[in-house]
Protein backbone atom coordinates (compact mmCIF):
# COMPACT_ATOMS: atom_id res chain seq x y z
CA UNK A 1 0.00 0.00 0.00
CA UNK A 2 2.80 2.72 1.13
CA UNK A 3 4.47 1.56 -2.50
CA UNK A 4 1.20 2.45 -4.55
CA UNK A 5 0.53 5.46 -2.74
CA UNK A 6 4.22 6.70 -3.41
CA UNK A 7 3.31 5.60 -7.01
CA UNK A 8 0.76 7.91 -7.30
CA UNK A 9 2.47 10.77 -5.78
CA UNK A 10 5.39 10.72 -8.11
CA UNK A 11 2.78 9.93 -11.37
CA UNK A 12 0.61 13.06 -9.68
CA UNK A 13 3.74 14.86 -9.47
CA UNK A 14 5.17 14.56 -12.81
CA UNK A 15 1.84 15.10 -14.75
CA UNK A 16 1.72 18.65 -12.74
CA UNK A 17 5.80 18.85 -13.61
CA UNK A 18 4.87 18.67 -17.71
CA UNK A 19 2.18 21.02 -17.09
CA UNK A 20 4.65 23.58 -15.43
CA UNK A 21 7.13 22.79 -17.89
CA UNK A 22 4.92 23.64 -20.83
CA UNK A 23 3.54 26.50 -18.82
CA UNK A 24 7.28 28.22 -18.77
CA UNK A 25 7.81 27.48 -22.77
CA UNK A 26 4.68 29.16 -23.63
CA UNK A 27 6.06 32.01 -21.87
CA UNK A 28 9.50 32.08 -22.70
CA UNK A 29 10.85 31.52 -19.18
CA UNK A 30 13.65 29.39 -18.56
CA UNK A 31 13.36 28.10 -15.09
CA UNK A 32 15.93 26.63 -13.07
CA UNK A 33 15.80 24.36 -10.23
CA UNK A 34 18.74 24.46 -7.58
CA UNK A 35 19.58 21.33 -5.20
CA UNK A 36 22.19 20.54 -3.01
CA UNK A 37 23.09 19.84 0.63
CA UNK A 38 22.41 22.18 3.24
CA UNK A 39 25.39 24.91 3.18
CA UNK A 40 26.75 24.30 -0.03
CA UNK A 41 25.98 27.71 -1.30
CA UNK A 42 22.48 28.30 -3.30
CA UNK A 43 21.62 31.27 -2.11
CA UNK A 44 25.19 32.95 -2.56
CA UNK A 45 25.28 32.08 -6.36
CA UNK A 46 21.67 33.35 -6.47
CA UNK A 47 23.08 36.19 -4.78
CA UNK A 48 26.00 37.05 -6.97
CA UNK A 49 24.48 35.38 -9.81
CA UNK A 50 21.44 38.16 -9.51
CA UNK A 51 23.55 41.09 -8.86
CA UNK A 52 25.35 40.27 -12.01
CA UNK A 53 22.38 39.93 -14.24
CA UNK A 54 19.42 42.21 -13.32
CA UNK A 55 20.30 44.83 -15.15
CA UNK A 56 19.96 43.11 -18.41
CA UNK A 57 17.30 39.98 -17.52
CA UNK A 58 14.43 40.09 -15.73
CA UNK A 59 14.38 38.01 -12.77
CA UNK A 60 12.21 35.76 -10.18
CA UNK A 61 12.85 33.63 -7.68
CA UNK A 62 11.03 30.95 -5.82
CA UNK A 63 12.52 30.21 -2.33
CA UNK A 64 12.02 26.70 -0.80
CA UNK A 65 12.94 25.98 2.92
CA UNK A 66 11.14 24.09 5.74
CA UNK A 67 10.22 27.02 7.88
CA UNK A 68 12.34 29.98 7.95
CA UNK A 69 12.07 32.69 5.14
CA UNK A 70 15.49 33.47 5.97
CA UNK A 71 17.17 33.11 2.06
CA UNK A 72 14.55 35.25 0.88
CA UNK A 73 15.19 38.06 3.33
CA UNK A 74 18.73 37.66 1.70
CA UNK A 75 17.44 38.16 -1.53
CA UNK A 76 15.17 40.93 -1.17
CA UNK A 77 17.85 43.90 -1.41
CA UNK A 78 17.22 43.32 -5.36
CA UNK A 79 13.88 44.24 -5.46
CA UNK A 80 13.00 41.44 -7.82
CA UNK A 81 9.57 39.22 -7.64
CA UNK A 82 10.38 36.35 -4.73
CA UNK A 83 8.08 33.88 -3.30
CA UNK A 84 8.63 31.62 -0.12
CA UNK A 85 7.34 27.86 0.10
CA UNK A 86 7.22 26.80 3.61
CA UNK A 87 7.17 22.72 3.50
CA UNK A 88 6.71 22.48 7.41
CA UNK A 89 9.10 19.49 7.52
CA UNK A 90 8.53 18.41 4.04
CA UNK A 91 12.45 17.17 2.81
CA UNK A 92 11.67 18.65 -1.07
CA UNK A 93 9.89 20.64 -3.30
CA UNK A 94 7.22 19.40 -5.92
CA UNK A 95 5.68 20.48 -8.83
CA UNK A 96 2.18 21.34 -7.04
CA UNK A 97 3.71 23.59 -4.72
CA UNK A 98 5.55 25.04 -7.49
CA UNK A 99 2.45 25.79 -9.12
CA UNK A 100 0.46 27.70 -6.70
CA UNK A 101 3.92 29.51 -6.07
CA UNK A 102 3.80 30.59 -10.23
CA UNK A 103 0.21 32.20 -9.80
CA UNK A 104 2.18 34.55 -7.10
CA UNK A 105 4.43 35.90 -9.97
CA UNK A 106 3.65 38.08 -12.77
CA UNK A 107 5.43 35.88 -14.91
CA UNK A 108 5.39 38.34 -18.52
CA UNK A 109 7.78 39.93 -16.14
CA UNK A 110 10.34 37.38 -16.01
CA UNK A 111 12.95 35.64 -18.14
CA UNK A 112 14.60 33.58 -15.81
CA UNK A 113 13.03 31.77 -12.76
CA UNK A 114 15.51 30.06 -10.28
CA UNK A 115 13.62 27.70 -7.69
CA UNK A 116 15.84 27.15 -4.72
CA UNK A 117 14.92 23.85 -3.21
CA UNK A 118 15.38 22.24 -0.22
CA UNK A 119 18.76 21.59 1.10
CA UNK A 120 18.89 17.58 0.88
CA UNK A 121 20.61 15.41 -1.47
CA UNK A 122 18.67 12.99 -1.77
CA UNK A 123 14.23 13.76 -1.81
CA UNK A 124 14.50 16.48 -4.08
CA UNK A 125 16.42 14.17 -6.84
CA UNK A 126 12.85 12.26 -7.47
CA UNK A 127 10.92 15.26 -8.15
CA UNK A 128 10.83 17.12 -11.44
CA UNK A 129 9.13 20.61 -10.72
CA UNK A 130 8.72 21.52 -14.67
CA UNK A 131 12.29 23.19 -14.75
CA UNK A 132 14.41 23.72 -18.10
CA UNK A 133 17.13 22.70 -16.48
CA UNK A 134 18.38 21.61 -12.97
CA UNK A 135 21.46 23.21 -10.76
CA UNK A 136 23.28 20.53 -8.43
CA UNK A 137 25.76 22.81 -6.16
CA UNK A 138 28.29 20.59 -4.27
CA UNK A 139 30.41 22.13 -1.76
CA UNK A 140 34.60 20.36 -1.97
CA UNK A 141 33.96 20.51 1.66
CA UNK A 142 31.77 17.34 1.26
CA UNK A 143 34.23 15.66 -0.52
CA UNK A 144 34.85 13.54 -2.60
CA UNK A 145 32.83 10.38 -2.85
CA UNK A 146 29.38 11.78 -2.57
CA UNK A 147 28.59 11.45 -6.44
CA UNK A 148 28.65 7.78 -5.89
CA UNK A 149 27.00 7.90 -2.85
CA UNK A 150 24.07 10.12 -3.79
CA UNK A 151 24.39 8.95 -7.41
CA UNK A 152 20.41 10.03 -8.45
CA UNK A 153 21.05 13.67 -7.37
CA UNK A 154 23.95 13.35 -9.89
CA UNK A 155 22.47 11.72 -12.60
CA UNK A 156 19.86 14.37 -12.70
CA UNK A 157 21.71 17.37 -12.82
CA UNK A 158 22.36 19.46 -16.21
CA UNK A 159 25.26 21.13 -14.34
CA UNK A 160 27.40 20.46 -11.53
CA UNK A 161 28.90 23.65 -10.16
CA UNK A 162 31.89 22.24 -7.71
CA UNK A 163 31.40 25.00 -5.06
CA UNK A 164 33.81 26.65 -2.63
CA UNK A 165 36.98 25.81 -4.60
CA UNK A 166 38.58 28.18 -3.06
CA UNK A 167 38.51 25.73 0.25
CA UNK A 168 39.69 23.05 -1.98
CA UNK A 169 43.70 22.80 -0.18
CA UNK A 170 42.16 23.24 3.62
CA UNK A 171 39.76 20.66 3.02
CA UNK A 172 42.38 18.44 1.94
CA UNK A 173 39.98 17.58 -1.21
CA UNK A 174 41.25 17.31 -5.16
CA UNK A 175 39.30 19.27 -7.22
CA UNK A 176 40.15 17.20 -10.58
CA UNK A 177 39.55 13.66 -8.57
CA UNK A 178 36.40 15.40 -7.38
CA UNK A 179 35.51 16.04 -11.47
CA UNK A 180 36.58 12.60 -12.13
CA UNK A 181 34.07 11.12 -9.44
CA UNK A 182 31.08 13.38 -11.00
CA UNK A 183 31.81 12.46 -14.44
CA UNK A 184 31.98 8.71 -13.94
CA UNK A 185 28.24 9.42 -12.92
CA UNK A 186 27.37 11.33 -15.23
CA UNK A 187 28.91 12.08 -18.60
CA UNK A 188 26.41 14.61 -20.27
CA UNK A 189 26.01 17.18 -17.24
CA UNK A 190 28.39 20.48 -17.85
CA UNK A 191 30.59 20.38 -14.61
CA UNK A 192 32.00 23.65 -13.65
CA UNK A 193 34.46 25.25 -10.67
CA UNK A 194 33.17 28.18 -8.47
CA UNK A 195 33.23 29.75 -5.68
CA UNK A 196 29.90 31.60 -4.96
CA UNK A 197 31.02 34.52 -2.46
CA UNK A 198 33.60 35.25 -5.30
CA UNK A 199 32.22 36.80 -8.96
CA UNK A 200 34.97 36.32 -10.86
CA UNK A 201 34.90 32.90 -10.53
CA UNK A 202 31.53 32.28 -12.04
CA UNK A 203 32.50 33.46 -15.60
CA UNK A 204 31.65 30.09 -17.20
CA UNK A 205 27.92 29.98 -15.18
CA UNK A 206 26.90 33.41 -16.36
CA UNK A 207 27.73 32.54 -19.72
CA UNK A 208 26.34 29.45 -19.78
CA UNK A 209 23.00 30.54 -17.94
CA UNK A 210 22.79 34.22 -20.63
CA UNK A 211 23.16 31.22 -23.61
CA UNK A 212 19.85 29.52 -22.06
CA UNK A 213 18.07 32.65 -21.04
CA UNK A 214 18.37 33.60 -24.96
CA UNK A 215 17.53 30.17 -26.32
CA UNK A 216 14.48 30.24 -24.19
CA UNK A 217 13.66 33.60 -25.19
CA UNK A 218 13.74 33.14 -28.95
CA UNK A 219 11.75 29.74 -28.62
CA UNK A 220 9.02 31.77 -28.45
CA UNK A 221 9.91 34.42 -31.13
CA UNK B 1 -5.32 9.07 2.72
CA UNK B 2 -1.18 10.23 1.89
CA UNK B 3 -1.33 11.99 5.56
CA UNK B 4 -2.81 8.47 7.17
CA UNK B 5 -0.65 6.23 5.64
CA UNK B 6 2.75 8.30 7.14
CA UNK B 7 0.83 8.52 10.21
CA UNK B 8 0.49 4.83 10.21
CA UNK B 9 4.32 4.47 9.20
CA UNK B 10 5.29 6.71 12.24
CA UNK B 11 3.06 5.00 14.62
CA UNK B 12 4.75 1.31 13.65
CA UNK B 13 8.02 3.01 13.57
CA UNK B 14 8.15 4.39 16.81
CA UNK B 15 6.75 1.11 18.65
CA UNK B 16 9.70 -0.82 16.37
CA UNK B 17 11.92 1.87 17.60
CA UNK B 18 10.80 0.97 21.41
CA UNK B 19 11.57 -2.73 20.74
CA UNK B 20 15.16 -2.09 19.94
CA UNK B 21 15.40 0.43 22.42
CA UNK B 22 14.22 -2.41 25.06
CA UNK B 23 16.89 -4.76 23.45
CA UNK B 24 19.30 -2.40 23.88
CA UNK B 25 19.19 -1.84 27.39
CA UNK B 26 18.29 -5.41 28.31
CA UNK B 27 21.78 -6.04 26.60
CA UNK B 28 23.73 -2.88 28.31
CA UNK B 29 24.62 -1.89 24.65
CA UNK B 30 24.80 1.74 24.18
CA UNK B 31 23.18 2.58 20.99
CA UNK B 32 24.41 6.23 19.36
CA UNK B 33 22.55 7.56 16.30
CA UNK B 34 24.77 9.82 14.08
CA UNK B 35 23.06 12.60 11.85
CA UNK B 36 24.00 15.15 9.70
CA UNK B 37 24.55 16.13 5.86
CA UNK B 38 26.41 14.69 3.20
CA UNK B 39 29.80 15.11 4.13
CA UNK B 40 29.87 17.33 7.27
CA UNK B 41 32.36 14.04 9.06
CA UNK B 42 30.38 11.69 10.43
CA UNK B 43 32.29 8.18 8.66
CA UNK B 44 35.82 10.43 9.84
CA UNK B 45 34.36 10.87 13.48
CA UNK B 46 33.67 7.33 13.35
CA UNK B 47 37.13 6.23 12.80
CA UNK B 48 38.82 8.68 14.85
CA UNK B 49 36.30 7.58 17.74
CA UNK B 50 36.43 3.68 17.39
CA UNK B 51 40.55 4.00 16.62
CA UNK B 52 41.03 5.53 20.29
CA UNK B 53 38.21 2.98 21.91
CA UNK B 54 38.63 0.19 20.29
CA UNK B 55 41.13 -1.46 22.85
CA UNK B 56 38.83 -0.71 25.67
CA UNK B 57 35.50 -1.20 24.52
CA UNK B 58 33.92 -3.57 21.99
CA UNK B 59 32.55 -1.80 19.37
CA UNK B 60 29.70 -2.66 16.42
CA UNK B 61 28.75 -0.46 13.12
CA UNK B 62 25.36 -0.33 11.28
CA UNK B 63 26.15 1.94 8.28
CA UNK B 64 23.24 3.38 6.47
CA UNK B 65 24.38 4.21 3.08
CA UNK B 66 21.47 4.87 -0.17
CA UNK B 67 23.68 2.71 -2.52
CA UNK B 68 27.42 2.00 -1.51
CA UNK B 69 29.51 0.21 1.10
CA UNK B 70 31.84 2.88 0.75
CA UNK B 71 31.69 3.95 4.14
CA UNK B 72 31.94 0.51 5.51
CA UNK B 73 35.17 -0.47 3.70
CA UNK B 74 36.89 2.52 5.70
CA UNK B 75 35.99 0.79 9.09
CA UNK B 76 36.86 -2.47 7.61
CA UNK B 77 40.56 -1.76 8.79
CA UNK B 78 39.57 -2.09 12.57
CA UNK B 79 38.18 -5.56 12.65
CA UNK B 80 34.74 -5.02 14.13
CA UNK B 81 31.02 -6.27 13.70
CA UNK B 82 29.55 -4.28 10.97
CA UNK B 83 26.38 -4.49 8.69
CA UNK B 84 25.71 -2.32 6.07
CA UNK B 85 22.12 -1.20 5.18
CA UNK B 86 21.56 0.12 1.38
CA UNK B 87 18.40 2.04 1.60
CA UNK B 88 17.95 1.73 -2.12
CA UNK B 89 17.44 5.77 -2.61
CA UNK B 90 15.55 5.52 1.03
CA UNK B 91 16.70 9.17 2.49
CA UNK B 92 16.79 7.43 6.25
CA UNK B 93 17.25 4.52 8.13
CA UNK B 94 14.21 3.44 10.33
CA UNK B 95 13.87 1.12 13.53
CA UNK B 96 13.13 -2.04 11.50
CA UNK B 97 16.03 -1.82 8.99
CA UNK B 98 17.81 -1.44 12.31
CA UNK B 99 15.81 -4.12 14.18
CA UNK B 100 16.95 -6.38 11.13
CA UNK B 101 20.36 -5.62 10.98
CA UNK B 102 20.78 -6.17 14.67
CA UNK B 103 20.09 -9.88 14.76
CA UNK B 104 23.36 -9.92 11.96
CA UNK B 105 25.55 -8.84 15.39
CA UNK B 106 26.68 -10.79 17.93
CA UNK B 107 25.35 -8.30 21.06
CA UNK B 108 26.81 -9.99 23.60
CA UNK B 109 30.16 -8.65 22.18
CA UNK B 110 29.31 -5.38 21.63
CA UNK B 111 29.25 -2.52 24.35
CA UNK B 112 29.10 0.66 22.07
CA UNK B 113 26.59 0.42 18.66
CA UNK B 114 27.05 3.40 16.47
CA UNK B 115 24.57 3.50 13.72
CA UNK B 116 25.68 6.21 11.04
CA UNK B 117 22.48 7.54 9.36
CA UNK B 118 22.08 8.70 5.61
CA UNK B 119 23.08 11.89 5.42
CA UNK B 120 20.28 14.03 5.17
CA UNK B 121 19.35 17.14 7.71
CA UNK B 122 16.06 16.62 7.44
CA UNK B 123 14.16 13.06 7.22
CA UNK B 124 15.81 11.09 9.65
CA UNK B 125 14.86 13.48 12.27
CA UNK B 126 11.78 12.27 12.37
CA UNK B 127 12.88 8.32 12.62
CA UNK B 128 13.43 6.77 16.33
CA UNK B 129 15.97 3.71 16.00
CA UNK B 130 15.35 2.69 19.11
CA UNK B 131 19.22 4.97 19.88
CA UNK B 132 20.02 6.04 23.40
CA UNK B 133 21.70 9.22 22.27
CA UNK B 134 21.36 11.08 18.65
CA UNK B 135 24.88 12.97 17.69
CA UNK B 136 24.35 15.50 15.08
CA UNK B 137 27.80 16.50 13.40
CA UNK B 138 27.36 19.76 11.95
CA UNK B 139 30.08 21.11 9.66
CA UNK B 140 31.08 24.45 10.08
CA UNK B 141 31.50 24.96 5.99
CA UNK B 142 27.62 24.62 6.11
CA UNK B 143 27.44 27.89 7.36
CA UNK B 144 25.51 29.26 10.54
CA UNK B 145 22.29 29.61 9.68
CA UNK B 146 21.37 25.87 9.57
CA UNK B 147 19.82 25.33 13.38
CA UNK B 148 17.23 27.57 12.45
CA UNK B 149 16.65 26.39 9.06
CA UNK B 150 16.90 22.61 9.94
CA UNK B 151 15.35 22.79 13.35
CA UNK B 152 13.45 19.75 13.91
CA UNK B 153 17.01 17.62 13.66
CA UNK B 154 18.77 20.55 15.78
CA UNK B 155 16.10 20.15 18.63
CA UNK B 156 15.95 16.22 18.27
CA UNK B 157 19.93 15.99 19.12
CA UNK B 158 21.18 15.14 22.23
CA UNK B 159 24.79 16.36 21.31
CA UNK B 160 25.87 18.59 18.46
CA UNK B 161 29.39 18.61 17.78
CA UNK B 162 30.29 21.45 15.59
CA UNK B 163 32.76 20.14 13.48
CA UNK B 164 35.71 21.08 11.17
CA UNK B 165 36.29 24.30 13.08
CA UNK B 166 39.50 24.10 11.61
CA UNK B 167 38.21 25.63 8.96
CA UNK B 168 35.95 28.06 10.49
CA UNK B 169 38.63 31.19 9.11
CA UNK B 170 38.67 30.13 5.80
CA UNK B 171 34.97 29.73 5.58
CA UNK B 172 33.99 32.75 7.20
CA UNK B 173 32.15 31.51 9.49
CA UNK B 174 32.27 32.33 13.55
CA UNK B 175 32.08 29.34 15.40
CA UNK B 176 30.71 31.51 18.75
CA UNK B 177 28.04 32.60 16.47
CA UNK B 178 26.71 28.92 15.05
CA UNK B 179 27.01 27.55 18.88
CA UNK B 180 24.53 30.91 19.52
CA UNK B 181 22.33 29.90 16.80
CA UNK B 182 22.28 26.33 18.11
CA UNK B 183 21.51 27.18 21.47
CA UNK B 184 18.31 29.23 20.60
CA UNK B 185 16.96 25.92 19.18
CA UNK B 186 17.89 23.44 21.39
CA UNK B 187 19.10 24.43 25.16
CA UNK B 188 19.68 21.46 26.69
CA UNK B 189 22.12 19.68 24.08
CA UNK B 190 25.88 19.28 24.99
CA UNK B 191 27.38 21.18 22.31
CA UNK B 192 31.39 20.27 21.67
CA UNK B 193 33.68 21.79 18.94
CA UNK B 194 35.72 19.35 17.12
CA UNK B 195 37.99 18.57 14.22
CA UNK B 196 37.00 14.60 12.96
CA UNK B 197 40.28 14.22 11.31
CA UNK B 198 42.34 16.03 14.56
CA UNK B 199 42.19 12.77 17.48
CA UNK B 200 43.01 15.95 19.67
CA UNK B 201 39.92 18.08 19.50
CA UNK B 202 38.04 14.71 20.29
CA UNK B 203 38.74 14.63 24.30
CA UNK B 204 35.56 15.72 25.41
CA UNK B 205 33.73 13.89 23.00
CA UNK B 206 35.73 10.76 23.94
CA UNK B 207 35.52 11.48 27.57
CA UNK B 208 31.36 12.24 27.11
CA UNK B 209 31.15 8.86 25.19
CA UNK B 210 32.73 6.88 27.78
CA UNK B 211 31.56 7.85 30.29
CA UNK B 212 27.71 6.93 28.53
CA UNK B 213 29.42 3.52 27.92
CA UNK B 214 29.90 2.96 31.76
CA UNK B 215 26.35 4.23 32.21
CA UNK B 216 25.19 1.40 30.30
CA UNK B 217 27.04 -1.13 31.32
CA UNK B 218 26.27 -0.33 35.02
CA UNK B 219 22.95 -0.24 34.48
CA UNK B 220 22.69 -3.75 33.52
CA UNK B 221 24.60 -4.60 37.06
Amino acid sequence: MEIKVLKNVMIKNNSIGADNRAFFREKAVLAVNLVSSPGAGKTTLLESTIDKMRSKYKVAVIEGDLYTSRDAERLEKFNIQIVQINTEGGCHLDARMVSGAIKEINIDDVDVLFIENVGNLVCPASFDLGEAKRILIYSIAEGADKPQKYSTMFKTADVVLINKVDLSTACRVDVDHVEKEIRSINDKALVLRTTAVDPHSLREWMMWLEGEIERSKKSKD
